[in-house]
């Protein structure tokens, strides 16, 4: 992993250390946008082939989510090295549970594992357009 | 603060805890949409008058937010106690730098700190529409 940057601007990460992050993580926040209203879950995931997965019961996650655009988000700061950072997943939501395409497919080799109470059998992936992630290390 | 409820459901928080909620924290995520896309950033964030306040630069935030709608969460789960909750802001964005409506006068009663490095003059404020939260216990 690069040595942060330091100073006064935030440095991009490369999507391989984005994709490391995910992978050392499993809580982040999924954004839907129903009526052009976004709204933010969290939720837990698994990462596999640079896919985010989540499961879900039936609700608005899984109505309103395949087929349309969605985000997914992950971010830490940790106070004893001043060093915070964000990872975005913008993509295409797939409702993966049972379909054979080849993104569900390769989604069902992630594991993730709900902690939020509820029976939830389905599975969304994320497609992923972009994986971007930016980093900062406060002087001092 | 009532006693979390038990058991495998989500239990709902009431508007005036999701309230006390934000007012304890500062960190929390703001999705806008550019394009039909949902994006998240990660933001602090001050609380007055039940708006939600965050400073920002230049950039997407401020060219896409205003007059747009807007969610605004923050979550936690500690593991001791096994409680998770989230709270999820959703409202219209208002640039409130030097406007003079009454959510713009509000929202400067408020105190954000941003972390992130960047001179960020700009304020953002979220005019909300509805604030809710869901909160659950695991047995055991």
């Amino acid at each position: 992993m690069s040595e942060p940057h330091t100073g006064n601007d935030l440095e991009e990460i490369s999507e391989d250390e984005c994709l490391r992050l995910l992978e050392q993580h499993d809580l982040g926040r999924i954004a839907v946008v129903v009526d052009a209203r976004p709204l933010i879950f969290p939720v837990n995931y698994g990462l596999a082939h640079r896919i985010v997965t989540i499961r879900t019961a039936r609700g608005t996650k899984l109505s309103c989510a395949p087929g349309s655009n969605v985000a997914f988000e992950i971010d830490d700061y940790a106070s004893a090295t001043r060093v915070g950072w964000s990872v975005l997943v913008q993509g295409v939501a797939v409702d993966a549970t049972t379909a054979l395409d080849d993104v569900s497919w390769r989604s069902r080799e992630a594991s993730p594992r709900p902690l939020a109470p509820g029976v939830k059998v389905h599975r969304l992936a994320i497609s992923p357009t972009a994986i971007t992630g930016r980093r900062f290390k406060l002087d001092g």
